[in-house]
């Protein structure tokens, strides 16, 4: 039965709003060691800055330009803003390189067939032949015995070339800014009581990839089965990350409304997604999401192996989640949410809460666990699945299926008590040397978020913590965007190494377009936030550029330079419209003659042409103090007017 | 010369959306020790829950309902959202018994003129007739040598009836959490090494806000002319406040604007609103605004002085400014922002920043010492404006011209010189008994936070702080709310008394009522999260409100309980807009079938059928063990269906 509200237009044709190039950027692609290295940046170009002439009368005698270095940012979008990339979402995204170093390893077969006998029945379904996916590739698997995860390589010693490109892509910030000659309070990572690994003082090496990736600190999800992937990394050391949200509902959207939202979603930074469709025609729309995706994404399978079983938690078994990893794994899913810790034993420590259980995951388990009165037969059954996570490189993303649903239920026995699982379960999945990441809550008011940092790093063994939000207070429905965003923004901070969106519709209804961009937007603002309290290498140039822009009046550098130019450009607009606005030294909201900003430059400049200086640590002010008298005079003769019109 | 963009409608009738009630919700009045005490409140009614029958064929065989017990919410909105007030913004509001109260004392007069030179001009001006307030009251002043602030009697023992009110105000959460029998995980105030007073632990009394007010620990803004206000306190003792800005500008927006955004920014929870209108009818605005405020109301003198003297900063002398803060201390203003401590030494510090001062009052006071070469002249006569403080009960909030206008130039040595100036001058206000709180930034990383909190508790002797955000980034135009309202529920946290808001259109505009409402929710949220993480006393009652309706989907009480009913509304129906919906036990999220709450309150109610206990810290499972195995197969048998429809 093919869903009434599953549908593919008859052109599904990319949004078109997704593949508009972002104003003055370029993208560019900075090369590796080989050739085939090929890492994608958004570079944006600045305008000079106009310094007025010396001639107060005519400022614009002898006025100049002084260039402003173009600022290269981190860029999530893909090909999609790549004008020379030619985009069809029916045939999807050209494999990248990668395709060719997996070939390359040699540990590698591609199947003459799928393996897993739903997607077998699925392929020759005449009912959903109009949803399915046009350019189908035959599966990569491990030879029988290989190990192809990039956490094996790495343990042997192996930088990959996905190494290194996530070495380039890491440390764009910081060579910009040694390029630039800019300093910034802190030289590296400065967490207190954290320890991140002495060489990313300095830069990020391929060989600090590798190293973090085999300590099991930092994971690189990158199934063999999704070459339109562009590597990335999650990790405390680095950048961090956020994902977004998508999929389809049994009660709305279609499988081209997720694309879209896909694109839409890395377009404003997205560095993963999930696909969390349920319904009837989930491995339809993943196919269309993974062709179409440069960013690793992420699923639940449990979902999907509820369908199969129509919705009857209790008729779940350990064979039909098995068939349904290895549909999905075939299929190119980078990262699967796996809800092992939701043991027995833990379900009743739920029945006091105010929200009980909030995963959807961790629901249908404990369901499951009581009906049958049996162990979680994903925990029992972790070693199988271990087996086939590192046959196609599918990253653990192990889920909290006890995570808090409010306030009251936070950092309680339950939820921690899965914590300690998830930590045994993280020993296991390294033994097989199969990539791994903790999924962590949820709604945790301010002063009880360390703590969850704190007892995942100490639990878990520093593997990657991936939490969503958390929210910190339960009182505004409608704006849990920017609940969750406080608390996502601290808890990066403190070391979480990725961020899971939340919308303003988050408990309302599903995300339209909008509400996708609000959540990535946000979320984007806390990781950066976070990044530069980490004191990450470089992050603070884009702020710096930013604030130079806005302290000269480039107006359209300043929208250029932000995560949204386009509702920047608009707002601005809304109240001084005028091409010449933009140009204007002043804005909106405090008109010509009233702006703080103007004054203050007329300040510096005042400062500057009568000799204060701020060398080093010493003020010069007070031998200035008898010129100052006299200058003083002159200020006002001259009639006090210092600001000179560029 | 009117300013061509200054107007006022024909009918300036109060914006139909600011005296909307709340859904299911009405005002109520707690009554204190005397009859004219009368505190307002809104309280909202919730819906019962419906626990479903025994009998699961037919569950609504000995179905019952068991009653949510109303919630009492802080309410700033005013006579506004009370239908039995009579609202016309062109009378202003009814003065509150708060009149009754400073005659009393019996330490004031009324005045037969105003003392302004500025105001004797401007009422017999006929240019600004057309704008003129028509029942403005003659202003009342403090009896020679007598002492009028709330500091002043809380220093002289004398609990006054503004205290009390403000008592049964901020206990007003405690006292229900007390009824309903609800703890939270704090008892009381929570923050390390601070030091909040020991009664607090339990309830907030008349006499411990006297105590913190003569200490200096709080501040109650409430001009003796300003009769319309509903008396509230800023300390970090106390419920975080937030502030709004509103004010036109010489490039938009009318008086009538100006009122509607007040009643529309208090509706949401503006506990004080700060009118920063600059412009040549400033005055006039101002007497509208207050007229019609129930919350304090702020403003920055030195913008109305610097019209005065038509834009010239060089050209400002004390005399002006000192005409201006008795024509606005007549008029009602409660809290002035003075920048006294833009002292001339600190101003060449700023000259390396990357963006200089941003304060535009800073900015303004910088241009003047600059252009003498002599001490900021708010600094000199700070004595003088204590004085006048004093006869109306103006309170100080001590300006922060030099905050950081960007992260690269947070926490550096012109901000924190300036903060040590502002301490100082903390103490010779309290020398007169008037009351001071200090403005904070600004622009600061998150690592870089605390240290202001710090700082300014240590140097200005815990007198409240009042910081804008502050924002944790700056690559953000166009989301500064949310990058300011993760600084700024972080710095509350810490102990930040107000928090003034940011919106949507910081750097970029003036704010519209849209924006407004999007600052101020924001803000309250940053607010109530940090009510929550220092364990304000019974904060947590209506996140456990709002959380016990969201898991037993009273969707109507959902919303009811949030800071927004009508976007929360209006999400949820976007994707299940029948009625149905919103008591459907799902949501547009995952559906019938697939929803986590509904699965979790299965798992609930099957617990509690078979015996599972959770009984204080003892969790009764291996007792059950047994028994389990047996039940298992009886869930089994029974079609395992334990979901009972309502």
């Amino acid at each position: 039965m093919a869903s009434p509200t599953t549908k593919l237009a008859d052109t599904a044709s990319v949004d078109e709003a997704s593949v508009q190039p972002f104003p003055n950027s370029q993208k560019i692609y900075v090369e590796g060691s080989r050739a085939d290295i090929q890492v994608p940046m958004r570079e944006i170009t600045l305008t000079p800055t106009t310094i007025a002439g010396s001639d107060s009368e005519n400022p614009e005698d002898g006025q100049r330009f002084e260039d402003n270095p173009p600022v290269r940012v981190y860029d999530t979008s893909g090909p999609y803003t790549d004008p020379a990339a030619d985009i069809d979402v029916r045939k999807g995204l050209k494999p990248t390189a990668r395709q060719q170093w997996v070939i390359e390893r040699d540990d590698t077969v591609e199947l003459p067939n799928e393996s897993s006998l739903f997607t077998q029945e699925r392929l020759i379904d005449p009912e959903t032949a109009h949803l399915r996916f046009d350019h189908l590739r035959k599966p990569r698997k491990a030879i029988a015995g290989k190990n192809v995860t990039q956490m094996h390589y790495a343990r042997q010693g192996i930088i990959t070339p996905e190494m290194e490109y996530i070495a380039i892509r890491e440390n764009m910030a910081l060579v910009q800014a040694k390029e630039q000659g800019q300093k910034f309070g802190q030289p590296g990572f400065q967490h207190k009581g954290m320890d991140f690994g002495a060489s990313i003082q300095d830069e990020i090496t391929p060989e600090f990839v590798r190293s973090e990736v085999a300590r099991g600190r930092a994971v690189i999800p990158a199934n063999i089965n999704h070459p339109e992937v562009e590597p990335m990394i999650i990790g405390r050391n680095f950048l961090v990350k956020i994902n977004g949200n998508i999929g389809n509902s049994a009660l709305g959207s279609s499988i081209e409304e997720e694309v879209a939202k896909l694109t839409w979603g890395i377009r404003w930074g997205a560095d993963t997604m999930m696909d969390l469709s349920t319904g009837k025609n989930i491995h339809e729309t993943r196919e269309w999401i993974i062709r179409n995706s440069p960013v690793p994404v992420g699923t639940v399978p449990i979902y999907q192996a509820l369908e199969k079983v129509n919705g009857v938690a209790e008729d779940l078994t350990w064979e039909i989640f098995r068939d349904t990893l290895i549909e999905q794994a075939e299929q190119g899913v980078d990262y699967f949410t796996i809800h092992a810790g939701v043991l027995l034993r833990y379900v009743p420590l739920t029945a006091n809460r105010i929200t009980g259980i909030v995963s959807r995951g961790g629901s249908i388990m404990a369901k499951w666990c009581l009906a049958h009165h049996e162990e979680n037969f994903l925990y029992t059954h972790f070693d199988e699945i271990c087996e086939i996570m590192k046959a196609y490189d599918v990253t653990f993303s192990l889920g909290d299926g006890l995570r808090p649903g409010s306030i009251a239920d936070a950092n309680d026995e339950a939820q921690f008590g899965e914590l300690k699982t998830l930590g045994e379960l993280t020993k296991v999945a390294w033994k097989h040397d199969v990539q791994c990441f903790i999924e962590g809550p949820g709604h945790v008011p301010m002063h009880m978020i360390k703590e969850n940092m704190e007892q995942q790093l100490e639990h878990c063994d520093e593997a990657p913590f991936y939490t969503l939000g958390p929210l910190t207070t339960d009182i505004a429905p409608g704006y849990d965007h920017i609940t969750s965003g406080i608390g996502a923004a601290m808890i990066a901070w403190y070391g979480c190494a990725m961020l899971c969106y939340v919308t303003p519709k988050e408990h309302l209804g599903l995300p339209n377009k909008d509400d996708v961009k609000e959540g990535t937007i946000t979320y984007k603002i806390a990781a950066h936030a976070a990044d530069l309290a980490k004191g990450h290498p470089g992050a603070q140039l884009r702020d710096n550029a930013l604030s130079k822009a806005r302290f000269e009046f480039r107006w359209e550098d300043q929208f250029n330079l932000g995560l949204d130019p386009d509702t920047a450009r608009s707002y601005h607009d809304e109240t001084l419209p005028k091409e010449s606005g933009k140009v204007a030294h002043f804005c909106s909201m405090c008109g010509p003659k009233f702006c703080s900003m103007k004054i203050s430059q007329d300040v510096r400049d005042y400062a500057r042409e009568h000799g204060y200086e701020v060398a080093g640590e010493t003020i010069k002010i007070l031998d200035l103090d008898a010129e100052m008298k006299q200058k003083s005079a002159e200020f006002k003769d001259q009639g006090s007017e210092i600001y000179h019109k560029a």
